[in-house]
């Protein structure tokens, strides 16, 4: 069971994040920042219907996460936590899930926005989002429920300060 | 960028679904049905404070998925799609997400519910589902709109019957 289990990216994200301390932690905290999944051609078929789709998983190795760690604190709180119960990017296997807005696709690239990783993040998958399997109605939200929406959004930003004029693309 | 990306499983998930034709497709189709992800000793210590999450996602390794394939039939739809454009197994990086209920942890193990896959597959991450960063509201579910939800309940079930008197854990 604890073999190695080997994967290999299927495309590369270009965003206009360069650096982690300015990159948004999520993309609800992104609204309107464009980017592109630049998928490999010979993976190019396998994104045929995806256009269909509002919003898209993106699954990606967290390239330049910092050493795992098992307890630390959150971006959003000053509260040391279990790793697992935070999104952050330090975990045991560095893998980032970010729902982005798909905006259109153009033969293997795919154009998004609300968009939080890192320019040249590797892209280890790509899933639909789909309501009837995804949008789940929590009744708890653990640690997060202590957090309100403003400070949530004002940290959660970081260095990013929005884009301008993103309404014409959204 | 097309490096091999190494991981290892932090934990194994424990089911009741042994055959792969007999298991739900998601967790919306296996309401009830109770496991337990067994996470590895050395990384118990990143589960404080998920026990506050009323939802978590689990990234596992489908270790029992059958060879890539560009497009495939959905399980819900008999239609060739793009394999990004579902949720089948048969990816070129088969990495499983799974949205379950979290009844309660002891220790290293988390006891959850809604389970949607086969006993004995590896974990590698988890995630707090979290409804500022996760539930969104979609305009457009590809495919998935043209399914509808007694169709698609009954053919994610597939050959799981439901559970009896779940309700004493829900």
């Amino acid at each position: 069971m604890k073999d190695v289990i080997s994967y290999r990216p299927i495309g590369v994200l270009r965003s206009p994040h360069t650096r982690a301390e300015d990159t948004p932690i999520q993309p609800v905290y992104a609204e309107g920042c464009e980017g592109r999944v630049e998928v490999f051609p010979e993976f190019a078929d396998g994104l045929c219907d995806l256009e269909a789709f509002s919003h898209v998983y993106l699954f990606c190795h967290l390239h330049l996460a910092t050493e795992p760690r098992l307890t630390v604190k959150p971006f959003l709180q000053d509260v040391e936590r279990g790793v697992f119960a935070t999104r952050a990017p330090c975990r045991p296997n560095p893998i980032g899930l970010s729902i982005v807005r798909l905006l259109r696709r153009e033969g293997n690239v795919l154009y998004v926005t609300d968009v939080d990783m890192l320019n040249g993040t590797p892209v280890l998958d790509i899933k639909p989002y789909t309501a009837r399997f995804d949008r789940i109605d929590t009744t708890r939200n653990g640690w997060q429920d202590d957090v309100d929406e403003q400070t949530a959004r004002q940290r959660g930003q970081r260095g990013w300060k929005g884009s301008t004029g993103h309404e014409e693309h959204a």
